[in-house]
């Protein structure tokens, strides 16, 4: 393809489509299902399924852990895990803005098949539409997932009960204090980078381990805030965590300093929550620390009968104050 | 929902988005589905599965004949009925732009529901983001399915062999002449409307009569040109269609010849083509003329051994033309 720039052309359905389709998509995604040629994938799947979809609508595309293909597989991957499935089929759908740069979808595609093999999914079906300049911004992306249910599992905001311990699988803030540093063009130690990760493998260990867990869910939009508060309302629990089990590394702490944010709301692309019984806790973290992507698990806090609904934080200085679902706008807004 | 118009904040993933999807998403699919709550649906499916995606960027939203939500629901599910599925389970990823009337969000959704209801299909699981003002075009849909697949089917364009007929489901070109006509202020009858429509049960009665059918395809954008050459180069064998045998309403007819379109290649929302033995013909033909969808189905041209991959139109004047690849920009840009 010798196109440095994608024209409206390439989104019309003829021969430049297919161009497109077959030098850059193909090649990049290329497996059985994808070789089939049809307007959609035949699978086989075994058990119940799961589905699910995400918009990836994040700027800067490229940053210091990831960019935004490397996301869109990563969401559609976890959102499938935290319903307790085993990832197995992803689509593609991308609107592109007539003038965005071939090379920048090759760096893209590219990602997203290397995120797709360390998941163990397949790319197997796709659609582009091209949009025209300033209609767009870029390059968005929807993925949306099949997953095998893994049997034996019932995980559902509901089963969530007073006494559980919450548990959550790392460092909170990275992704949204990566990307915030970026678009602020602050220096930053280079440690700070994304958290965007695949978290499907941990979540079947975590579940062999412990399949009676309640509830998982990963800690995205709205940060770690967002989920206790919808989790805590579903389930009409109430939850208390402790500010001080909270991990947050030391640089994403000062980077919310210096610019007000609360790491608890900052967006994360590789953290979970898990809901558990106390008696499953010990067994999970066990798993979770031998592994990558838990390595620095904690328990933050508990579900209580106390407080249906609320989530409060025992702050360092020994107070309680209310963690309140985000109102407005994400700020910083990333997604 | 007081709010008039979309803001960021409805994309935040805090309360805000919670309002959105609780006060418009949900009573407009609403299914004991979605009431799961989850990050994901899950799904039991019977069989193997067809899987597909689709964006829907169409500009203006409303027309005659349905709005983009009709087209982002009816598309994906003739997707699925194209690959010999039943289409069952539909998600929704939607991109609004900053300030997007609240008023025509509702009417989309209204207009999604009533479309999934006509298909048989429930919208399962969905996202939705907010994009600023100028970085997207009003509401940009991207819907993906899943079916089941037929048994006793094989679907699929290397299927298609020299020697079969080649069947349309009903006039050519409806849709893009009603957007251009709309696009243009063209003061045109009101019989000429978009054809956007389910084809799923219309597929499902054929393929009972004649589960031998070779490929099925609907011709969508690059309209019924780029479907007839992608199957001819995918199957490898030639294609002669009869002018004189092509479904083109009048004023559709007269639209082309005002603008110097050609109605092979203008884009259909609820047409389809056929590809099958000789045998079947009559029993297809049959059956469709028994369907609202496919009341004005004909053959319209056959398959052949002499000229691999291309696909040639005999004209009422008796010469023959080759129908290309349609190459460069949709003319008109319609999705």
């Amino acid at each position: 393809m010798e196109d440095k720039f994608i024209t409206m052309a390439h989104g019309a359905g003829g021969a430049k489509s297919q161009e497109l389709v077959a030098e850059i998509m193909m090649p990049a995604f290329d497996n059985k299902y994808l070789r089939q040629m049809h307007d959609g994938a035949k699978l086989s799947v075994k058990n119940n399924i799961a589905f699910t979809t995400d918009s990836y609508v994040v700027e800067p595309l490229f940053f210091n852990g990831g960019n935004i293909g490397k996301l869109a597989v990563c969401g559609t991957v976890n959102d499938l895990a935290m319903t307790g499935a085993v990832p197995k089929y992803i689509s593609v759908g991308m609107i592109l803005e007539e003038g965005f740069p071939v090379s920048e979808l090759r760096s893209i595609v590219d990602t997203m098949r290397q995120a797709a093999d360390e998941a163990g999914v397949y790319i197997v079906t796709g659609d582009t539409k091209v949009v025209n300049k300033n209609n767009g911004d870029g390059i968005f992306i929807n993925t949306a997932g099949i997953g095998e249910l893994i049997e034996g599992c019932d995980i559902a905001p509901q089963n969530v009960k007073p006494g559980m311990d919450i548990i959550v699988s790392g460092y909170l803030g990275d992704h949204a204090a990566a990307i915030m540093a970026l678009r602020h063009k602050l220096q930053l130690p280079d440690t700070l980078k994304s958290d965007c990760a695949p978290l499907n493998k941990l979540v079947a260990k975590i579940l062999k381990a412990a399949p009676g867990i309640a509830a998982l869910r990963d800690a995205t939009r709205g940060g770690a805030a967002a989920v206790l508060n919808e989790i805590a309302g579903q389930a009409g629990v109430g939850m208390l965590i402790d500010e001080e089990c909270l991990p947050v590394r030391r640089e994403v702490r000062g980077f919310c300093d210096i610019l007000g944010f609360d790491p608890m709301y900052l967006a994360n692309e590789g953290k979970m929550l898990i809901f558990a019984n106390k008696a499953d806790t010990a067994k999970i973290l066990a798993v979770m620390h031998a592994d990558e992507y838990g390595k620095n698990a904690c328990v933050i806090g508990s579900t209580n009968d106390t407080a249906p609904g609320e989530v409060g934080l025992r702050t360092n200085i020994g107070g309680i104050r209310i963690i309140d679902m985000p109102a407005g706008e994400q700020i910083p807004r990333i997604c």
